[in-house]
């Protein structure tokens, strides 16, 4: 070993970003690689659900849309993500799932470029950026929609003047490979298609930079990287010069322009307001509220550079031992190239994730032989991915991860 | 006056459901009577966020998926709807907003009743209910969908052989009139067209047979009677008999039958699980939950019967009163044709309602003329009701809506 735990020690005590950890709660000795999946909760969200239920809900009751303006919430917490994915105000709404917004995106996608009607996306996608696509198809017809996908590598090429829209998740989830958003946009663009990002695997954890890629529409869910809990409500952003003409499918109350007119007829409102639907869910959206306060304190250029360091870090101690020579990374090994989660291929992958776990090592396995980790600045030390190669390579040079009791997989993996 | 404040505190000694208020946080010197807007605040709520939030996120994080079963809960909290909606098991997940599940359920019905196109619903529908059909009317074309509204009356005889769909709110959201489901969905059927319920102000408060009606369709919401709090997630029903052949448009993962399997088809769960979309909202989800519990010690006939007395109760006190004279009823005069609310206009109505929440005494308006309380046996005690009118005719008697401050209307009425 060249590297030495005192040298993670004396990063971390060098670390700009060390004392945000004492914000979340950590449950002790255990090393969490899966804030890419499910963010840890910051202190603030215990206090802010109690006040957003015992106060605000309790006391307050009904009131409260007006007082603490409930009814905002959706864009008053899409203007605390906007600065997090380089979006000048009045462009992203904090609403509904990944998923839901994927719909009313890609359909007004569709809309605005009449005359194509095909989504070009990537066969590893996301599964539900594609499924959507699949959903509308079968609603609206062949004739109307086709999704076509093409590996990675083939994306710009693809690009030909049947295509409608680009939909593409800057990070994939899988191997953590970074798509580079400029120029692929760019390139759409000049072949007279619209982009739809999903940046679940981005925003808040690489620098995102929307209108400077002059990028038309984003999506991106809350419960990963920006710590809003299980199932955090989700985000959409639809680029200003595309807000007149753009038009959403589901025209639920909230979207209306007037909402406690009920009028009978559906009139959107001006801006980014009519990207809503339904009624809000508000305990979802005062804990993504909260969490987001977080970076008040922190620059998005020093995440990126600790997640980078981090990364780097675990590539170096991985290859520091030899037994870990059988895993074969993931994704790309140049930091450039890849998001803040590192993945390595074993065959007995799920295995090792489990193994790691009874260890207090928490990453997460990915299909169909990936260990997946993430690496989240806000609370990672360097002494925690130390520790993390250490387990890893104990658990790869023993076998640990033939134990039998890692064989049953658990319906969430 | 015949009736007696005394002969109020007499009912409330009697009343088999007088023990249910110490369940709720309620404000001091406040009678809330807009619980048919947003339930007040269970205190089994409080603990189960704490709970959810501080053990099973911070400590427990990615695991609860599993370990508490969050992957479970859009069903079991379906489960816990169900009774109250008068439904077998697997027939109702909670899931989304009402509206997004209205999209979901009349797309469906439009498909299973492929050859007709009309969705026949009545003027003065909830908003959303008629926004939504609009909007799929925008995405589909006229010639696949056609909304046909008609007055209230009219509905029944309105039903002929072009509709594919009847849409209707069973209980009135400005007037709490209450439609007849059985005799309705029967005459639907007859006329070859499914029907699609929305239970937004029933459930909880008025007894529903979906199955015994052999309705096909429900949505509803969480935050009403149900008190799941603020944008509480919705639900739906889809018969078991509909559930193989129905499929909804909005493909999320959660609705694919094998979510972590990653693959790039989309494949309908089995049941109702084909119904969800995107990531559920745990922190919604689980506040809705402990909200449900209540009903392990309440029975709905006992709460529909005091509902029912307290309304009766409410139109006699207003009788009583001379200067109340002026109010006309926004409703139905018998029980047997009303929700749980009541409602009086009055061109006065948004004045009333300001002046009497000036005087604690919290009911809302709805446009154009209407004051509308709610009426929530689990809470509501009948000397509530009695301080109300009072109040109410004090108000009206004394001209206390003319109070300049009350001209400045909220975002939120």
């Amino acid at each position: 070993m060249t590297t030495r735990r005192q040298d993670c020690e004396a990063l971390d005590r060098g670390d700009p970003l060390g004392g945000m950890r004492t914000r979340f709660h950590l449950p002790a000795d255990l090393i969490y690689l899966d804030g890419n999946s499910l963010g840890p909760l910051p202190l603030a969200v215990l206090q802010r659900l109690e006040d957003v239920s015992r106060r605000q809900w309790g006391e307050d009751l009904i009131k409260s849309w007006n007082t603490h303006d409930w009814i905002g919430l959706p864009q008053s917490v899409g203007e605390k993500i906007a600065p997090l994915v380089g979006a000048a105000p009045g462009q992203v709404i904090c609403t509904d799932s990944t998923s839901i917004n994927l719909f009313k995106l890609v359909v007004t996608a569709l809309k605005l470029n009449s005359g194509r009607r095909v989504v070009l996306s990537q066969a590893d996608n996301f599964p539900t950026d594609l499924y959507i696509v699949q959903g509308l198809t079968d609603l609206l017809g062949a004739e109307r929609c086709e999704l076509r996908v093409v590996e990675e590598s083939a994306v710009a090429q693809a690009l030909d003047d049947s295509v409608a829209l680009l939909l593409l998740t800057e990070v994939n989830f899988r191997t953590g490979a970074r798509h580079d958003m400029a120029s692929l946009t760019a390139a759409a663009h000049r072949a007279g298609a619209l982009v739809l990002w999903d940046l679940s695997h981005s925003a808040g954890a690489v620098p995102v930079h929307l209108d400077a890629c002059e990028v038309d529409f984003a999506v991106g869910c809350g419960y990963k990287f920006l710590n809003g809990g299980p199932g955090a409500p989700a985000y959409l952003y639809v680029a200003s010069r595309h807000q007149e003409q753009a038009m959403q499918p589901l025209w639920g109350w909230m979207g209306h322009r007037q909402p406690f007119g009920f009028q009978g007829d559906y009139q959107a409102a001006d801006g980014i307001g009519r990207f809503a639907s339904g009624t809000p869910g508000i305990l979802g959206l005062a804990a993504l509220d909260a969490a987001l306060d977080l970076w008040a304190d922190v620059d998005v250029l020093q995440v990126r550079q600790k997640s980078v360091a981090l990364g780097d870090l675990f590539h170096t101690l991985v290859g520091e031992y030899p037994a870990l020579g059988v895993l074969r990374p993931a994704g790309p090994a140049d930091a450039d190239d890849r998001g803040s989660q590192i993945g390595f291929r074993h065959p007995e992958a799920y295995g090792i994730v489990q193994a790691l776990i009874a260890r207090g090592i928490v990453g997460d396995f990915r299909e169909p032989d990936i260990v997946r980790f993430g690496l989240c600045p806000m609370f990672l030390r360097y002494v925690d991915v130390f520790d993390a190669v250490a387990a890893l390579n104990e658990v790869v040079d023993r076998q640990a991860y033939l134990d039998a009791s890692y064989r049953q997989r658990s319906r969430v993996t």
